[in-house]
């Protein structure tokens, strides 16, 4: 195994079949097959075979998977075997309701800190956190070692708050600002912008 | 050119050009080069110009390309140079920031309908719109002839409602739901979900 060699692709669907064998193990089950699997994350058997034998051999020819088994390897794969801190930066609605979402239990992310610039908002409440001041974002983030952000500020300015993040040490970004960030080639920016989802369906339509 | 044979991973580069060609525009720009698109964006010039050609001759060697021309040309061929009405399925958290997020305008969205199971969130505001009985949904849909839906249901009933939606002739679903949906081919489905995004990111920290 040479983690450099795996394709994207393949890492992107990982968290794909982690979500489906946790809901699969939430219901009791213990052991699942590549068809089982493909039947409920819409991708062929073949193909997970192909994706998960990357890492290993982690099925039976006729037993299948083990579901306790896989799910470890799999979050260990993917670094989620561990809890990352996380900074949410913009208290509007979108960081509200992630300040909220209680999606983030048991897939090895917390939100720690929630950060905005509109003094109106420092000092209030979103979720359980209380909303600090973005001018002390650097520091804290910093002293809180913070390695991954969430991004729900206006898109005039996420750039200058994702180079601020960067500076700091994040890097790992989920953008939900409607633009492209520039970072250096070692953060990660993943995106999040519900228009650009569906354009790319009603293509199809 | 023949839509049937584009790949899907160039369709879903055209929203991501289109989104900065539109910020370009807002700026007063009127002209670009595939090298500054592609500063734009993160993807290399090349690829722009392959992705782009692969639907006509939009540029020209030397003088590149007439931004408002390309905006229009992206915006026909993924079909968003209409409004498509969207229902809004869930008026949680999410449901909230949605149903108020400004982000759609001018992108070809506009929500005309949310929906909620719970008696208490019926008849009560989400940003512009009064949640309707998720009881009615299915006929709301059907006489109002809309295509487009966002599911923000929780994962254990999102399947439920999805199978709702396509029989009442949605095609397109953008879902929240942390779990994978069965449809029918012809249903298109994208997913947003936080910590989906955040373990693709974690694999390479």
């Amino acid at each position: 195994m040479n983690a450099d060699k795996i394709p994207d692709i393949i890492i992107g669907r990982l968290p794909i079949y982690l979500r489906a064998l946790q809901r699969m193990s939430d219901r009791g089950l213990k052991t699942t097959s590549s068809q089982e699997l493909g039947e409920h994350v819409g991708i062929s058997a073949a193909q997970i075979r192909k994706d998960i034998s990357q890492f290993g051999e982690f099925g039976k020819q006729g037993t299948g998977y083990s579901i306790g088994y896989l799910t470890e390897r799999l979050r260990e794969i993917l670094k989620v075997d561990r809890i990352w801190d996380v900074a949410l930066v913009g208290a509007g609605d979108m960081g509200h309701a992630l300040a909220r979402y209680q999606g983030f239990t048991n897939r090895g992310f917390r939100i720690v800190l929630v950060f905005d610039n509109d003094r109106a908002k420092v000092g209030q409440r979103a979720g359980a956190f209380t909303v600090e001041d973005a001018a002390k974002m650097s520091d804290r983030i910093r002293v809180a070692g913070v390695r991954v952000a969430m991004l729900t500020v206006p898109a005039a300015s996420a750039q200058e708050v994702a180079d601020k993040l960067v500076q700091a040490g994040v890097k790992a970004i989920l953008n939900y600002a409607p633009v492209s960030l520039n970072v250096p080639k070692y953060v990660h920016v993943q995106y999040i912008d519900p228009a650009t989802h569906m354009q790319r369906m009603t293509y199809y339509l």
